[in-house]
């Protein structure tokens, strides 16, 4: 009944996510006084008072961000919670609340749902996080989870991407790759079991892994660290798309090029032993693997002996100026450009 | 591979859309002490200082909430906007910032999102709002659009649903039924459309209803007129589901019984021809509509000189003890229990 004269078609997978987000934002304006940071970092930043409230929201869509027929609905609650808090983290502010909003088809029973946030609880009790709200309705087709996280942190304590300077230090917490790899696992024990349904898995030799994928956590430890180290990082960005394609954001955000040394990349035994066996190269993995809720961070040279003791946090290259661009050094001393191969959902169908 | 052992299954249709939030959420705990109020009204309510922010979500989802035949996508993002402002004034807050995520199937172009942008940019504009984050992947089927309002409060400025007492008066803004004859005359066009694609639509005698539809309006303007008036209500409810879900929410949540006057529903001359042309009774169509987004409220009879000259109010009826119930007293002087018909997306399929 009303027809569409617009013929042009872009299709989406030409802008990517970030790309749509960008393009799609760039004519809004700001006018509230209490908006401190808007679209551009891992949460948005507004104000009351001395009390920054920092907020971030995140869409799970059955089929295109997770596969039922492995990955448990208490487990996916879990996960859709510490996504966002990992945002809330990335902006070294304390996680204080999230709604919850869930579409989903009459497939699903109440008991499935009552699975999911089961999985949410947990999240919310293991991290002190208040569930204030949120939404149900039915959808057409599968399920999908929308989680907004709010938090708090105190006047100019807050990390924006944007930060960094030439000469600071590039630090990770964690390792790297973990949970790409036990996705592996995970898809391959599937293939097994369509051809014969009554094989067992074991996974005993990839616990690691397969936990990092189905049951990430939020390093809500490392702010606490970093607080009690006083230790405010210059910048700052949640690892949920690929160590590459997160230090291209800080770069971007930062106007700054850097140094990322492949021998100092932080990998488990099992995500090494993985790699072979899936015949894989570990440091691609580490660099594109994505999902690991990681924090990546600069720190200024001057807070190195602070750190330097600390199990938890890795210094994986340094800052250096823009026109340098980024780049990974290999073992080998050979030098090559680092390109974001992170995750575009609209690439996937 | 991972086998559901739980056999039970409870349909969701069961419990509907209320019932399941209640469900779900009974068994969280609130540990911060910021949030003050958490799910169970129109949005939460959070403390920082003197200031309370508000926050709440909604999701719209393609057939479901919307069907993109007759709804352009202008007009959707402007609705996605303003059904979430709605729950922010209903709290007696202003509105002051947005996060829109979508998730969204290749078959829309780039140029189809802009129209959805454009819609959700002009109600920013009208109603001074930053968009200030999101999320946009790709879906399986449709479009969904989540989009979450905050806003803000001086601290005991805000009104819950909580808050009526006997004696009360229940006064609603605007007029009721509109959005829902809106509907009723777009759906037959469709069909006629069906029957005939070279019909055009002649909705000339229905501009006002079928705007109601379209481009909904939240009442900003009810929210600055009651500060002006020195008006504070004691309870405050938005009219998304039709006015008789909402009273017995209301009266729910205050614990408290209610009699409705049919003779005072404020109705627009059009709904009331255009009820007569459907053969549908106007009075079923005030109650039971829905997504008027006008305010429904309950204030203390001493503010009554204050509110009786103005025309965007209407006096409806007055609160009473629990022990009365809720009733609608007909022209014919017949007291009718009060039942809510409101929506139920998980009915519809």
């Amino acid at each position: 009944m009303i027809e569409d004269k617009n013929q042009q078609r872009t299709d989406l997978s030409q802008l990517g996510e970030f790309g749509l987000i960008d393009h799609l934002s760039k004519s809004f304006e700001i006018k509230q006084k209490s908006t401190i940071k808007a679209i551009g970092d891992d949460a948005a930043v507004l104000e009351y008072d001395n009390k920054r409230v920092v907020v971030t929201t995140d869409f799970l869509v059955e089929g295109v961000h997770f596969d039922l027929s492995y990955m448990p609905l208490k487990h996916l609650g879990y996960k859709a919670v510490i996504v966002n808090l990992s945002d809330v983290y990335a902006m070294n502010a304390e996680a204080t609340q999230i709604t919850v909003s869930i579409a989903v088809s009459n497939r699903f029973p109440l008991e499935a749902i009552e699975e999911l946030y089961a999985g949410i609880q947990t999240a919310c009790k293991l991290y002190d996080i208040d569930l204030i709200g949120g939404d149900t309705t039915s959808s057409t087709s599968g399920l999908i989870i929308s989680v907004t996280a709010i938090g708090q942190v105190d006047k100019d304590n807050e990390v924006y991407r944007s930060g960094a300077k030439p000469n600071d230090l590039l630090v990770v917490s964690g390792d790297l790759g973990g949970a790409y790899l036990g996705l592996q696992v995970l898809e391959r024990e599937k293939e097994v079991f369509k051809v014969n349904p009554n094989s067992q898995p074991d996974l005993d030799a990839y616990t690691y892994i397969v936990e990092r994928q189905l049951k990430p956590e939020a390093r809500k430890d490392i702010v606490k660290l970093l607080h009690e180290l006083e230790v405010k990082p210059t910048s700052m960005i949640d690892i949920s798309d690929g160590l590459s394609s997160e230090i291209l954001h800080l770069c971007k955000a930062s106007k700054v090029g850097c140094d990322l040394y492949e021998n100092k990349l932080p990998l488990d035994p099992q995500v090494i032993s993985t790699a072979e066996e899936f015949n894989m190269d570990s440091t691609t993995i580490a660099l594109s693997g994505g999902e690991d809720y990681e924090l990546l961070m600069t720190i200024s040279q001057e807070d190195y002996p602070k750190i330097k003791a600390n199990p938890n946090l890795t210094v994986i290259g340094f800052i250096t100026e823009a026109a340098s661009g980024a780049h990974l050094v290999t073992r080998g001393e050979q030098k090559i450009e680092l390109t974001a191969q992170g995750w575009n959902s609209f690439d996937k169908d």
